[in-house]
């Protein structure tokens, strides 16, 4: 079997003895390695064709087949990317994913989507295509900034908020702890998000997204136009952060939440470090996030609003004078 | 509804009627459609990203979503790009295929691949990804010049040859009326070789091609390098052709298929108006062809060999000493 191993090269600065350490690793096993690739991180591995180009070539001049095997390390970009890049070559070589953040390890690891952003536009283009396998090495997150250590959270909190009040309290009562970087806690953090994506993915009747509903999509219509209005400067996680606390406001104002599990929530998501505000909230054009949101996935508007903590429910409209209430009440 | 046509333009060009037939059509239909998309014909649309590009741009353009429709109208090559192209955009818009050539009609129109080439190699990027909807208009294939429709004759007997012996003696016996340009009997060749095709995919237990052995590839690793190694002046199903005599002589050769059997096959290819030789098939890189279908399909070489009409058998080694002689059997 081939394997060509892509790294984030951010990651490979940051963390200089994880290749060496792989690729000793490749040698004491019967795979034939390719020489290893480096690749830009962050959104810029998904903003123009170039990591998708690198891999493909890589593919090409290694001659791996469907049967050979990429190994990406790296943050959600750059799996996405990558991802991508696999999906198409030969219509399919083996990926496995190797997640370096808590919010790839806590969300997008372990999903089906490949993509990079086209036309301006988040994910514009893309396949559904599940990984090979998935490597969460918690040990990994242990040398993030505090930044990306807790980027994470936004995607645990959003799953718990939709699917399980249990782990909403686990999270709240550890919040401290989280913050402090108990490895321990967020190793739990980080499964019980894995594992309650995942099983959405696999058992919710709907993987390849082709109905309405967007169950794991809670607070993404204004996340996705958050990241794109400050040109990628908030992280996924921290933009999601926002949305979620945007959608919980519209929650209360929709008469479906208690003001009270909205404030709740939002405090969690400021104790464990997000800023539920930012200027670009105010920007007239995050509007139209809600019919980009629309556009991407299909068919009539479904954005998933809450009732309460586990206890979801799909909304057709959301009007403009509603979300500019919302934001109001935030910042 | 939203729905974009996408047509060959040398397809428009020949019959200038169509496209206003459809678009006049739209308007009875209760379907937002948009402005049609000429595209280039051929294997150039699978050249270069020209075609997916444009396609791209045009769903981007029209807003459509993933469950808005293309419908896109053309010969294989066509197909291929533009439902490439479908598939990527929101990571899948819906596409109704309506093949406009024997070949594509009589086989990739009903398949789940779509591709482009890259790095001067055959449907390098692609994904498997089934239709919408395919429409196999036989009025279509009458203006068709008499090479383009022959040519989905090769991969019609190809699938007789692999699947069903009736249906090659069928073909046999209306040979002549074939290539007189008999609509009805092509109506039924066409349609059977479709359905033998599809009964394939959906029923063969592989359809994304997992597994090593390839029973609708006979022929095909020197068909590829063929249309390659001519610049595609060899059609699809010329080069198809070719292979089929190739392949049938190495059958003959490796004592797998009775030399009477061949000759037959070979003799029902050039009745209905194939060469079975061409200066390309001396080229000494043909044998690359063999490597490259390896790699491009993984694993461990599996080719299709003959022991008699509908009764094949996977090989995994073709030295070149065999081919070579089956070349100088042919010239």
């Amino acid at each position: 079997m081939k394997l060509l191993v892509v790294i984030d090269q951010g990651l490979h600065i940051a963390n200089k003895n994880l290749l060496p350490s792989v690729e000793r690793w490749l040698t004491t096993v019967e795979i034939e390695s390719c020489k290893s690739l480096l690749v830009v991180g962050g959104e810029e591995a998904k903003n123009d064709n170039q990591v998708v180009d690198h891999v493909l070539e890589a593919i090409n001049t290694n001659k791996l087949c469907r049967k050979s095997c990429v190994l990406v390390i790296g943050g959600g970009a750059v799996l996405d990317a990558v991802g991508y890049a696999t999906s198409i070559a030969h219509r399919g070589v083996r990926i496995i994913r190797m997640p370096t953040t808590t919010l790839s390890a806590c969300d997008s690891g372990v999903g089906v989507k490949n993509a990079i952003n086209h036309f301006g536009k988040k994910n514009f283009i893309g396949v559904f295509d599940p990984p090979y396998a998935v490597i969460n090495d918690l040990s990994l997150l242990c040398t993030l900034d505090d930044r990306h250590w807790r980027s994470g959270l936004s995607e645990a909190i959003k799953v718990a908020l939709v699917k399980d009040e249990q782990f909403f309290a686990y999270i709240e009562s550890n919040a401290e702890l989280l913050i402090a970087r108990d490895a321990d806690k967020m190793g739990h953090v980080v499964t019980t998000s894995a594992i309650l994506h995942l099983r959405h993915i696999t058992e919710g009747g709907d993987p390849f997204e082709r109905l309405d509903a967007r169950p794991l999509d809670f607070g993404h219509w204004a996340a996705h136009k958050l990241e794109q209005l400050t040109n990628y400067e908030l992280t996924h996680g921290e933009a999601v952060a926002i949305g979620l606390a945007i959608d919980l406001r519209c929650s209360v104002i929709l008469r479906h939440l208690e003001d009270s599990i909205a404030s709740r929530a939002i405090a969690l998501l400021q104790e464990v470090g997000f800023s539920t505000t930012h200027p670009a909230m105010e920007d007239p054009s995050l509007l139209d996030g809600i019919e980009e949101f629309r556009e991407h996935l299909g068919g009539k508007l479904t954005l998933l609003m809450l009732k309460g903590i586990g206890d979801p429910i799909d909304v057709h409209a959301l009007s403009d004078e509603i979300v500019r209430q919302a934001i109001n009440e935030l910042v």
